[in-house]
Parts: C-alpha cells; sequence; structure tokens
C-alpha cells in the first residue's frame, strides 16, 4: 500500500518562499501570475494490507512528524 | 485559475531526506515503513483564463524554475 500525504501552509501564514517564487517568475517574464505557496508532498510505502490500519497510521505520522499542524495543513491519499 | 504543480524526484534518484524521514518514523515506533520519497507541492494562482494557455504557462514555469528536469518529474493540475 501506497499513501500520498500534502503539507501545505494554513491561508494566512506567511510563505517567504513562495513570495520568493513568484518574484522568479516575474522576473523570467510569466505574467499575470498571483500568490505562489510552495508546500511538500510525502510518498510513504506501507506494509499494512488494512486500509483504515494503514490511515490511521499515516494521520498518526503527519501528527507527530510530517506536519507542523500549527502553521500546516495535510491531507492523506491512499492507494492499494 | 489555479494550478497545482507536484515535483517529485525520478525513480532511481538518491532521496536522502526521504531515508531521514524513514528512520525517524522507526524510531518514533512506526512499523512496517517502507521507502519514503520526499517532493515539492507549488499552488500557482494564474491570471489566465483560457485553459490551455494556462497550462502551456505552468509547464513553462516547471521548465524554467519550479522543478530540475534533470532529476524531477512534475505533474499539473489546473482548477478554474
Amino acid at each position: 500500500m501506497k499513501a500520498r500525504v500534502t503539507v501545505t501552509l494554513k491561508s494566512g501564514v506567511l510563505d517567504p518562499q513562495g513570495q520568493a517564487i513568484q518574484g522568479s517568475l516575474k522576473s523570467l517574464g510569466f505574467s499575470g501570475v498571483g500568490a505562489v505557496r510552495q508546500g511538500k508532498v510525502f510518498d510513504v510505502e506501507l506494509g499494512e494490507s488494512d486500509l483504515s490500519q494503514a490511515e490511521a497510521n499515516v494521520r498518526a505520522m503527519c501528527e507527530k512528524l510530517l506536519a507542523n499542524t500549527v502553521i500546516e495543513n495535510y491531507t492523506i491519499e491512499i492507494t492499494p
């Protein structure tokens, strides 16, 4: 089983990296670029075969390590 | 219009960050964790209203800045 975890900053949290990328895109000549927000994505291979157990495990991984839940949101997609 | 770009390492490319995360998950007591691969996700607000033009623009952004196409793959999802 494989899980994809996408971690993004909560709205309202300042994203200096995103702003730097937005500036670079403009200086490369891309017009009409609005806000850019950068996040992380994790592909985790899991040994479980039970879907709900796998989801619970990945949720715990996010809460403990993969996401800083004070300033970040996370979504989990599990593929068999 | 909004685009989500997901950038991940090509298979076969060493991912020391992913290995470090895998080790940390094991030391936190998560058993059965296989390989972990980390990537980036970008949410870009676009001024275009034409879907194909927006896709072409984002593809050019990836080729020029958002992805290192020698070692990374990217996928683009555009939502109106």
